[in-house]
C-alpha cells in the first residue's frame, strides 16, 4: 500500500505539469477534424456497428431510407393511429393548401398537387414522426412577391407557374446539396430572434395582403409594406358588396373563438384542426344555396379534377428567367429548412428520438425536386400542420402518407365541391392561422433575457413590415452575421481574484469576495485567440495592465510584478494568436513585467511551442492552475529571480529594407 | 482575530454561492457594451483625465493633430535625425515612386506627386514615427488590374487617370469613414496568413509583368496569371535588344547583391537604401553618354516640371464609371489600410508606444481624399519605406515632411535629370523589391504551427498566380470569413478528470493523470453559446453521454447519474443558449441524469434566472467549482435524493394549431 502511495504521489507530482502533447499524425488529425465539422452527429455509428457486409448494406439502406426501420416492426394499432393523424391533417391541409396557392398567385389547385407527391417523397425518406408536410404562407408570400417581378401573374400566368416551378427546383437541389455536403450548419447561422422577427413580419404583411379578399376589394396594391397597403385600403373609393363581408367576418371569428376554445380545453383540439374544413363546407353551402356568387361573393370556381401532371418540361433551367428564380430558390429553399429542420428537431426532442438535420435536408431537397416536377411549389415540414399531425397522434411518417391519400382523393372526386368555395373563406382561414404566429409573447421573453435578441427580431419585424419582406430578411441576416463578427471580434477579457480561504480564482466583477493578489494581475481570456481578435485583445491586457498601474500609482500598492494570464478557456490558437502572445511577452519584458500562463489546453501547447513562443516565455511559468501561478509568481518576484528585464534589441530586418 | 476569523470563514462560505447579479440599469449596460466595441482602447483617456474646458479642448486638438503634441517640445537633434531619415527615405521614393506610377499604367510624374501631399498630411495626421508615406506595388497593380479594363490606359489615359483619381477619393473616404464610425476591427477580418500569401501571389505577379521591361518586349499579355505570361514570353518571336537585357540583369545583380550585404551587416543599410537611386543614376548616365536610347533601350522621357496640379474637377463622381472606380477604391482601400496599420502597430511595439488603429485610418483616409484632389493616387504606409524610415533614425512625423520637401524640390528643379532613365533599371528596381516581399520563411513557420493558416494562406497565393489578384483576394477573404464561422459553429467541448490528490478537473486528452469520477460525466465547454452553436452543442453533448452509456455498458460499471457542465469558459449566451439549457435539462431528465452547472459566469446566470431555466434546473445544482458540482453529485445520487425523473408531458400549445 505504502508503495503505490508513493507511485500514486509521483504520478500526482508529475500530472501537475502542463504537457506539450506528442505531435499527431497529420492526417489522422486533419480527419478528426473534419468528422467534427461535418459529422458532428457521428450518424453512420448504426451503421459502422453492425458486422458484415450485407448487414451493413443494409443498415446504410435504412439510414437513406428510414420507413425500412420501423415498416418490419408496423402494427395494425400504430397504422389506426396514423390513419387519424393523416386524415385530421388532409382535413386542414385541403383548404390550408387552396388559401396558400392563392396566396402565392398560383392556380388553387396546386395547393392540393403540393400536399400529395411531397408528402409521399418525405413518408420514405423522412426521419421525423410528427412532421406534417406542406406549402407555407411564408413561402408563398416569397413567391408572389419575387417571382411576380419578374412575370405578373395576371398578365402571364403560364411563365409565373414555369417560374414558380424551376424555383421550386433549386431550393430543393439546394437543400439536398447543402444536406448531402453536410453543410447543415449553415441554416443555424439565421439566428432563432431573427427568425421570430421575420415570422412575425410575413404574418403581419399576409394579413393585410387579406384585407383585399377580406373586404372585397378589386383594386388593391402589389407593394407589400404596410404604408401602401393602409393607404390603399383608405383610399378605396367603394367597399365590396357587403354580403362578403359579412360572410368573411362571420367565418374569422368562428376560426378564432374555435382556436381559443381549443386553447382552454386541449381535448378539444380536433374541432379546432378540422375548423378550417368546416369553414370552407359551410362557406360553400350558403354560397351554392343562396347564388352568392351572383351576389357579389367572388368564389374559387372550376377546379381541375385528377392528380397531379407533370410539370419537368417546364422547368426554365436556361432562359433569361433563370436568375430570378435561383435567387427565389435560394431564399425560400434556405427559410423552408430553417422551418422544417426546427420543426423535425422540435418534436424528437420532446418525444426523445433524434433526428439528423443534414439527413432531413436531403429529404427535403428531395421532396421539391420531385415536387418541381410533378406541378407543386415550395413545400417544408410547416409547424401548424405538424402540430395538428402530432396532436392527432401520428406514430410514423405514415401519416404523411395517409394524408397524400386523402388529399389524391380529393383531387379525383372531390374538387368540383370547392366550385363555390367562396374567397373570402380563404381569406378568414389564413388570417386566423397568421394571427397564431404572431408570437408577442416570444417578443417579450427575448427583451426579458437578451436586449439585443430582441433588437435583432424587432429589426428584421419592421424591416418586412414597413420594407419588403426581402428587406427584412437582409435585416435578420445581416444583424445575425455582425452579431457573430462581434463575438468573434471583442471576446470578453476579465480580471481575477482570489476567493478566500480556497485555491480558486474567480472573475472580481462577479464575486464580491474576490480578493485581488498584491503585485499580480490575473486576466481570463474567454475565446479562441485568433486573428480577427488577436490585435484587441493585445491591447485590451495593455489597457487592463495601464488601469492597474494607475490604481496601484492611485493607492500607493506595490507595483505591478506579473500578469497572470489564465488561459483555460481559450479553445484555439492560429499563427494571428501566437504572434499577440509574443508581442505580447515582449512588451511586458521592457516595462519590467513577468508573463505567466494558467491552464493552456494540448493544442494552445503545441503551437507555442512550435512558434517557439514557449521558450520565449519559458517553461517554469506555464502552470496547471492560476493558483499555482500566483504561488510561484509571489516567490520569484520577491526573491528577485526571472526578473532581468530584456533589452528591447530593435532591429528591423535589412531583408524588409528595398 | 478570532472574530475577524469567523467573520472571514463566513464571508468565504458565502463567496462559494454562485450569485445571480443584480440587475443593472439598462442604458448603463449598453453603454459600456457600445465602449467595448468601438473604444476598445480607450483613446479618450487622455482628454477625459485633463480638468476644465480650455485645457481639454487642447487635449482634444492634440488628439486630433499628434503633432500638437510633439512640435513643443521638438529639439534640434530630433530635427536632425529626421532630416537624415527623411532625406534617405525620398532617395528611395523618387525611384520607387517612378517605377510603381509604370506598374500602375500612370504617368511616371504621379507617382512622385504621391509622394509630396500625403506625406505632407500625414505627417500632420499620423501617430506613428516610423511610417513613411508612399505608393504600393501591390496597389498599383490592383489599379491597373481593375481600372484598365474599363479604360484602356493605352486608349483613354484621360479617363484613365481620372478613375485612378476618383478610386482613390473612394479609397480615402472609406478609410476615413471606418476610422470615424470607430470600424477599425473590420481590418483584423482578414487573416495574418491570408495576407501573406496575397501579397506573396502579388509579388509574383509583380515579378512576371517584369518581364516584359527586363526583356524589352513589345508584345505582352494584359493578363496576370502565371499561364498566360508564361505562354506570351515562350512564344515571343524575337526578343528586345541585348543591350537592354545586359543593362536589366547586371543593375538587378547589384540591388540584389547590396540587399545581401545589408542583410548580412546591418550597419551597411543605408547603402542597400541608396541602391535604387544609385542605379537610376548610374542607368541614366549611362544611356545618356552612349546615346542608348538610340540602341533599344527605351527610357522614361520627358517629365512636367513643378508640383501637383489640382485633380479634383478629374473626379467621376457620377458617371457611369463610377462603380468601377468605388469597387476599386473599397478593395484597394481595405488593403492599404491593412498593410499602414499592420506597419503603424508594429513600430510602434517595437519601440514601445501606442497607435490608435481608428485614429491611423482617419489620417489615412485624409491623406488619400486630398491626394485624389492633387494628382495623387493610392497612398499608405509601404513596409519596406518605412523600415528604411526607421533605420535611418526618425524620431517623429517630421521626416516625413522633409520626405516631401526633398520629392518637392526634385518635382520643381531634377525632373529633366530622368528623362534618360531606362525603363529596364525601374523593373529592376521593382523586381528587387518583390522579391523581398515573397515571405517563404513566414509560409514554412505557418505550416510548422498551424495547418489551415498554411492553407489559407497557399490558397490566396496560388488564387492570385494561377487565377487574378482579385480571385485571390477573394479565397482570402472568403476562407478567412469560413473559418470565423466555422470557429463559431464548431466550439469545442471536452470530457474532464479529477487531477489525482487535487480539486481540480483537467482535459482528459491532455492530462493522462486524469481520472474520470464514477457516475459521472464532467464537461467542459469552450465557447459562449448563443445561435450558431446551440444546436450542434446540444448534439454534441447528447453524443457525449450516448459514448459514455455505451463505454459504461461495457465495461459494466455504474451508470451514469449525473452531467456536471463547466460552464467556466462560456463567455456569453443568447435566447438560443438558454432554450439549448432548457432542452438538454428536459432530455436528460427523461433518462434519469441529473445536470449540475459549474463556475457559471454573471452573465449566464442573469439570462438563466431571466428565462427560467435556473428554475428548472435548480439553484442547488449550481456551483461554484468542478470538484464541489460533483462531490455533492456523487453525494445526492447515491441517497436517492434529486434523482426524481421528470415525466415528460408532451402537449402541443393548442394556441400553435391552425
Amino acid at each position: 500500500m505504502v508503495g503505490q502511495q508513493q507511485v500514486a504521489d509521483a504520478a500526482a507530482t508529475a500530472a501537475r505539469r502542463v504537457p506539450v502533447p506528442p505531435a499527431k499524425p497529420l492526417l489522422r488529425t486533419v480527419g478528426a477534424n473534419l468528422m467534427e465539422v461535418f459529422f458532428p452527429d457521428d450518424p453512420f455509428r448504426a451503421v459502422a456497428r453492425d458486422q458484415g457486409g450485407g448487414r451493413r448494406a443494409l443498415a446504410a439502406l435504412r439510414y437513406v431510407f428510414p420507413f425500412l426501420e420501423w415498416l418490419p416492426s408496423y402494427t395494425l394499432g400504430e397504422l389506426w393511429a396514423d390513419v387519424v393523424a393523416g386524415v385530421t391533417v388532409a382535413s386542414l391541409a385541403v383548404p390550408q393548401g387552396i388559401s396558400y396557392a392563392k396566396l402565392a398567385d398560383l392556380p388553387p389547385i396546386m395547393g392540393l398537387y403540393s400536399s400529395f407527391v411531397p408528402a409521399l417523397v418525405y413518408a420514405a425518406m423522412g426521419s421525423s414522426r410528427e412532421l406534417a408536410v406542406g406549402t407555407t404562407a411564408v413561402g408563398s408570400l416569397l413567391f408572389a412577391a419575387m417571382l411576380g417581378e419578374e412575370a405578373p401573374p395576371g398578365e402571364k400566368p403560364e411563365l409565373y407557374a414555369a417560374l414558380a416551378f424551376t424555383a421550386t427546383f433549386f431550393a430543393g437541389a439546394l437543400q439536398a446539396g447543402l444536406g448531402v455536403l453536410r453543410l447543415g450548419f449553415v441554416v443555424d447561422l439565421l439566428s432563432h430572434a431573427a427568425i421570430v422577427g421575420f415570422m412575425g413580419g410575413a404574418a403581419t404583411v399576409v394579413c393585410l395582403q387579406q384585407l383585399k379578399g377580406m373586404l372585397g376589394l378589386r383594386h388593391f396594391t402589389t407593394s407589400t409594406d404596410v404604408v401602401a397597403v393602409v393607404r390603399s385600403v383608405v383610399t378605396q373609393s367603394h367597399l365590396g358588396q357587403w354580403q362578403s363581408v359579412v360572410l368573411g367576418g362571420a367565418i374569422l371569428f368562428f376560426l378564432l373563438l374555435v382556436r381559443f376554445i381549443g386553447k382552454r380545453k386541449p381535448r378539444l383540439f380536433l374541432l379546432s384542426a378540422a375548423a378550417p374544413l368546416m369553414s370552407v363546407i359551410f362557406g360553400s353551402l350558403l354560397v351554392y344555396l343562396v347564388h352568392g356568387e351572383n351576389h357579389g361573393i367572388q368564389v374559387i370556381g372550376a377546379l381541375k379534377k385528377g392528380i397531379n401532371p407533370p410539370s419537368a418540361r417546364d422547368l426554365l433551367l436556361s432562359s433569361p428567367h433563370t436568375a430570378v428564380a435561383l435567387k427565389t430558390g435560394i431564399i425560400t429553399g434556405i427559410i423552408g429548412l430553417a422551418e422544417g429542420i426546427a420543426v423535425g428537431r422540435s418534436f424528437a426532442m420532446l418525444k426523445n428520438y433524434n433526428v439528423d438535420g443534414n439527413k432531413e435536408m436531403v429529404a427535403f431537397g428531395l421532396m421539391n425536386i420531385v415536387g418541381s416536377c410533378t406541378s407543386c411549389y415550395l413545400t417544408t415540414g410547416p409547424f401548424s400542420r405538424s402540430a395538428v399531425n402530432s396532436n392527432a397522434g401520428s406514430r410514423t411518417a405514415m401519416s404523411n402518407a395517409v394524408m397524400a391519400a386523402a388529399v389524391a382523393l380529393t383531387l379525383l372526386f372531390l374538387t368540383p365541391l370547392f366550385h363555390y368555395t367562396p374567397l373570402v373563406v380563404l381569406s378568414a382561414i389564413i388570417i386566423s392561422a397568421m394571427l397564431g404566429v404572431l408570437d408577442f409573447g416570444a417578443a417579450a421573453r427575448l427583451w426579458r433575457v437578451d436586449k439585443i435578441d430582441f433588437c435583432v427580431c424587432v429589426g428584421a419585424y419592421l424591416g418586412v413590415v414597413f420594407g419588403s419582406i426581402q428587406i427584412g430578411l437582409a435585416i435578420a441576416v445581416g444583424i445575425s452575421i455582425l452579431r457573430i463578427l462581434l463575438f468573434a471580434a471583442r471576446p470578453k477579457t476579465t480580471v481575477l481574484g482570489k476567493i478566500p480561504s480556497s485555491t480558486n480564482f474567480r472573475r472580481m466583477d462577479q464575486y464580491t469576495a474576490a480578493q485581488a493578489v498584491p503585485g499580480l494581475l490575473v486576466l481570463r481570456i474567454d475565446s479562441p485567440i485568433y486573428f480577427t481578435n488577436a490585435s484587441y485583445l493585445r491591447e485590451r491586457i495593455m489597457r487592463w495592465i495601464s488601469y492597474e498601474e494607475d490604481r496601484i500609482k492611485a493607492e500607493g500598492l506595490e507595483s505591478l510584478k506579473c500578469l497572470v494570464l489564465d488561459m483555460g478557456a481559450v479553445a484555439g490558437m492560429d499563427t494571428s494568436g501566437t504572434k499577440m502572445l509574443e508581442d505580447l511577452k515582449k512588451n511586458l519584458d521592457r516595462s519590467g513585467v513577468q508573463i505567466a500562463l494558467a491552464n493552456p489546453g494540448s493544442e494552445i501547447m503545441r503551437k507555442l511551442d512550435k512558434s517557439d513562443v514557449l521558450g520565449l516565455i519559458g517553461d517554469e511559468w506555464i502552470f496547471l492552475t492560476v493558483g499555482e501561478a500566483c504561488d510561484y509568481a509571489q516567490r520569484t518576484c520577491k526573491i528577485g529571480i526571472g526578473m532581468d528585464v530584456v533589452e528591447c534589441v530593435a532591429v528591423v530586418d535589412p531583408e524588409d529594407m528595398v
